[in-house]
């Protein structure tokens, strides 16, 4: 089974929209064994539409449409598909009373026509109702191919993918089992990694597929299969990764997750040792905690953060002392190992992390270089740091930094066991 | 000039990874007036790269890839490339000298054979020198149109876009200028706006498009004109806004700046006025100190910021007296404003922002309805807050709040000034 992922919108043409729709729709097909063709951004034109409509339907054997459904888009999806299914648009009442529902409970203002209209679906369309917004979605099928047109607001997108969308292709196709397995890679560089597992490489059945994804101080390496054994599968990856498990050493830092990330990881194994969390950010302005707190359930281990982005308030509000501050500067060990000892103490948590440094693109209150980072570690016996030099370029300094954090971390937690 | 972009990578098609270089591709090509037609991802596969290629090359004037290039991508996209243009790959001396460099100075790791082969480019190509990694840009041009291959890795397509490929294109093409002004518009939804400045909208010129995008409490109106008169398209958009702003009264909050966001207008006005700013967060989790810092210059203003997430911290680390929050609940005005109030005096700042509330999934330190989000605003001689339900999904809510409270905040200064 095979899809096509179509994003409409002018927004995404122009870069003021980041297309993040399709890599939710992505990753939810490949859970349920549709792989992923092509994904296209287009723009809210008809034309555009209907001749990526009909390459699609060439290419793949689902397509699905996000965007340009809605009052203001004069619902131009849903007119082009009803124009290339030769079709017309209906009322649904079923919409329309979902309509009316949601403007009497929430948006408490009166209902206008654009508002009714929403409820014109093309006749040959089955309605995916849409509980958390008007513009539903719509399922329609043509010589064995599914069309499926779905709001471009990424929440109600996102509902209906889970609760209708899958369910649906999954009652409908017999697809086979995907499995990614991805492995986190730290501390060796791309090319050094692909010379040291060449031979392995090499040796790969050719049902197994390797990809190695390069990013500011990790690779991760996924191996992919597909089939409709599933414990075959699973174990046949094994047993490659018994294997390469053997050749990585302690650069192998652990598996990315289906789901998730070293944060959650972290979180998961924080929350079995009943242990918790502090952090204190200069350089990575809050990018940390939002990391953990991205995720329900930081509650449990997360005791908070400080962004100390002032040198000032490193003093007046972590208790840093001037003293350390002059002598050693602000990027320095000290004060970033000062840092996370006070955070220890302030939360009263188990783990403290402590990020200092320059993310540029000018030096700031210290004289240190464009890209220098120290991450300090804080736990009840102890405290260390390490520096960094993360490279000209202030987004990836921060992104390195956070990423190295949760790196340093994870094996202080992982020692501790 | 129409071009179209190509993201190569099987990452975005089972949806491990976000493409945010087309993005960036997108805005620049935006800058100097080419407009994309196209955004395309395809697989790391030989036979999708030449159907991709020969149908962008039907539908646009300039072909822009990103990916397939690396030591262990095996170069897809570069043999590919060669093959397209029925051309072979030879050795360039200048990327080489590049790669031995990088290698000297920064990976300190000897060079493999790899890594050398990445000099390797078509005979055909203009390299376009990455100094910030091994994988070269190329620049073909066939029958008047341009393909320009670049690498994968975010700030090294980065530097190459803005500091080769965009003044290249600029010399080589006589574009129009393309205009865009987003207006933002808080507190009206969708289809009232819409009703509101329908007749407004029908007398539209037909060269200036509009387009609007809701977002969770806001709605972002953008307008396009293009043309060759950079002059007479500014005046002409200028003018419509003139009459759109008399329709949209107190509900118009600011103008998108082409390159940024709310927070990038309050860091301009705070540091106009001299004035600093703190927050202090509990459901945004980081979100706003996050958003405050990604700016370049944001230690100008930004003192500094707390994550409370934990109730207890908010007693330990901020202040928030116990009985406040055993009258009121930790999800409350009285708890949202002693936080605001209490960061003011901890960072000593001029304004200071805080939010408390239940992103949910589920109920969490009180009993707060979850979606219930209170956000406070302080200032030197005041302090409020006000209560919101932002519905039943955790991002919604967390991205929501961080909206509102800049809106909040950037009206208090506004006020103030």
């Amino acid at each position: 089974m095979q899809a096509e992922i179509i994003t409409i919108g002018d927004e995404l043409l122009i870069g003021q929209v980041t297309d993040t729709n399709s890599v939710f729709i992505a990753k939810s097909l490949n859970k349920i064994g549709v792989s992923v063709y092509q994904i296209t951004s287009i723009q809210d034109d008809k034309t555009h539409i209907l001749k990526a409509l009909k390459e699609a339907e060439e290419n793949a054997d689902i397509i699905i449409l996000t965007g340009g459904l809605g009052p203001t888009k004069d619902d131009i999806t849903k007119k082009t598909i009803a124009a290339y299914f030769n079709d017309t648009l209906v009322r649904d009442a079923s919409v329309l009373k979902n309509i009316e529902y949601l403007w009497e409970r929430f948006i408490k203002q009166p209902l206008t026509q654009v508002n009714k209209d929403q409820a014109l679906v093309p006749s040959k369309a089955r309605v995916l109702m849409n509980k958390l917004g008007s513009a539903p979605g719509m399922w329609i099928e043509k010589n064995k191919k599914v069309f499926i047109s779905l709001p471009g607001v990424p929440f109600e997108m996102k509902a209906l993918v889970q609760n209708q969308v899958t369910p649906k292709l999954k009652n409908k196709y017999n697809c086979p089992f995907i499995l990614h397995k991805t492995l986190l890679v730290y501390g060796v560089g791309e090319s050094t990694l692909a010379a040291r597992i060449e031979a392995w490489e090499d040796a790969l059945p050719n049902d197994i597929k390797l990809a190695y994804l390069p990013n500011l101080g990790k690779v991760r390496l996924r191996l992919t299969a597909k089939g409709f054994d599933k414990q075959q599968i699973k174990d046949e990856v094994q047993q490659q990764i018994n294997q390469l498990l053997l050749l990585l050493k302690d650069d192998f830092f652990g598996f990315e997750d289906e789901e998730s990330s070293i944060e959650v990881v972290i979180g998961k194994q924080l929350v079995k040792l009943g242990k918790t969390l502090a952090v204190a950010e200069s350089c990575t302005g809050g990018k940390i905690a939002e990391h953990i707190t991205a995720n329900a359930g930081a509650s449990a281990y997360f005791k908070g953060g400080l962004v100390t982005y002032a040198t000032q308030s490193k003093i007046d509000v972590l208790g840093v002392s001037k003293a350390i501050i002059k002598t050693h500067s602000v990027v320095s060990a000290q004060v970033a190992e000062a840092m996370a000892k006070n955070t220890l103490q302030l939360f009263n948590s188990d783990y403290a992390m402590a990020t200092t440094g320059n993310a540029g693109p000018e030096k700031g209150d210290s004289n240190a270089e464009v890209g220098t980072v120290f991450i300090a570690i804080a736990t009840k016996n102890n405290v260390f740091s390490k520096e960094f030099n993360m490279g000209n370029h202030r987004e990836k300094v921060v992104n390195k930094a956070t990423n190295k954090a949760f790196e340093m971390l994870q094996k202080e937690i992982l020692k501790n066991r």
